[in-house]
């Protein structure tokens, strides 16, 4: 099959990777559409150097096979994380954090930028009716900006400021709106920022005072700037991870009482219901051939991936 | 009256520091012992370059002028912080973070470490019958523990960590332990740890996993080893701060979904309660005439202090 291969730190493309043979807990998905993330991109660069084989995880698809017969020739999408289900991490819901787990396109796993994939079947989701492969591509991401409510208590009538002006930071800024909470976000991209304007106000220099700061802005820098937007004991939740260590202001977190807190994937089935409900404003997708490659990792686009569906 | 003054980042001792004059809002106290707390050490190590005048805010005295008639006579504690009453903070519960806030002993304020000390009646607390000064003392740095349980949520059954051996990890350590808490210790210090030994395992080296984990070694190579002691998804409270920005793994912060949650100041109230109802383990303060202040903050005993109370 054609497929994707990143080997001692190359990507190429080939069109004879073996058809991968899932698992007895497993399915086979034919992959219709898979987008490229920032964390691929990264990978790129060495962010997982222990990783080789086919990247990429977000995906939709059709199920060929599957130990669930009913799901076979239904859409799906499907998570990224496989727990050892055995762990403490895995006992106490907190798959995501198992230690052995395996990670398509990124740990122990091959991922979605190929024509097939084999995944857990209990990873998948069945796409709603009426949502198509454009739209339902959006699940993965969105359900990562969905792990900021999933995590903190967001009062509606709390001010709250989204640090970024990137596709994540797109997302996020959303979601927050959602229950009609004044959103503000702060970028350096008066393009980019235009895209927010239905339902946030934009910035392109820091200040005021938040009680919720969001940082999404993936810039080592960002992290200065949004501790100086949270009030006192108010939140900074992360959303950026850096290749390197950051140099942090602890006696300020201290003093101020800040809380900070990681935040990283998401709950998939709120993301499919707010897909569903059609109230989100989603960019189309660039879609580029496979063999493309270069094309879609260096594109400017909101959003790029590939187009399987031939 | 005796005191001593901090200026031009020194300290001295002086037999005729004017009588504080107090505001129509504040008390008159007559200071039966202060203690050293390791945020004096730091004053003089530069960590307030602002402040000028008397140091000190851990005291136990008399109330002998007041604009509440009620008080005179009465023994009393204080709290810090006394806000502007107007802000943003001050409106909110917030008090102890008002930017025009004065501090008693490090910011716009004289402290105890004088025979006098004029401080707002709101800040003070009576003492319960039959607590003596020198149990009295306690108040402020217990109540600085107590503001872990304050802020978050600590459930009797998960098992947590104090990083630190210190004073404020020992009261840390025994406010954990109270509701019956499986409490684990770390610190270099045999002897140290060895006072923990009736409501906490101790361990000299780190190892094990924690749900919540607070970090009050005053080290800043305490930091990594806490990080390396919260689960992912756990919590990390910060107790301790550092004269210099530390280094920090920002994104294992982001992909374990850790909590950071800065400690600072805590409630009075409860300090007290726990304080008259006897059940805490309080080393004897060491005391010192405020003329040999010099031994009194080059002394390694467990706690130090002023006895003001011929």
């Amino acid at each position: 099959m054609k497929a994707l291969v990143y080997k001692n730190g190359a990507l190429s493309y080939t069109a004879d990777y073996p058809l991968p043979e899932p698992e007895p807990d497993e399915s086979l998905i034919r992959v219709e559409l898979a987008a490229v993330c920032n964390t691929d991109r990264e990978i790129l660069r060495g962010y997982k150097p222990d990783f080789d084989g086919v990247p990429g995880h977000e995906f939709v698809g059709v199920v060929e096979r599957s130990n669930e017969p009913l799901l076979v020739g239904r859409r799906v999408v499907g998570e990224l994380n496989a727990g050892c289900k055995k762990c403490l991490y895995c006992t106490t819901g907190r798959e995501h954090h198992c230690a052995k787990r395996r990670v398509i396109g990124m740990a122990g796993k091959d991922g979605c930028f190929a024509q097939y994939l084999a995944i857990r079947t209990e990873l998948l989701h069945l796409v709603p009716q009426g949502l198509s492969p454009e739209q339902a591509i959006y699940c993965e991401p969105l359900a990562a900006a969905l792990e900021v409510p999933e995590q903190i208590h967001l009062r509606p009538s709390q001010a709250v400021a989204v640090a970024g002006d990137g596709r994540l930071a797109f997302l996020i800024a959303q979601v927050l709106a959602l229950n009609g909470t004044s959103v503000t976000v702060f970028g350096h991209h008066e393009e980019k920022l235009a895209m927010f304007c239905s339902f946030a106000d934009t910035r392109t220099q820091p200040g005021g005072s938040f009680e919720v700061v969001v940082e999404a802005s993936g810039s080592p820098g960002g992290l200065d700037d949004a501790i100086r937007l949270v009030r006192s004991r108010g939140t900074l939740v992360l959303k950026s991870t850096y290749a390197k260590n950051v140099e942090l202001n602890i006696s300020e977190v201290v003093v101020r009482e800040l809380t900070l807190c990681g935040s990283r994937c998401g709950p998939f089935v709120p993301a499919l219901n707010l897909l569903g409900r059609g109230r989100l404003v989603l960019p189309d997708i660039e879609q580029h051939r496979l063999e493309d490659f270069e094309q879609a990792f260096d594109s400017k686009a909101f959003k790029t991936g590939f187009d399987l569906k031939e």
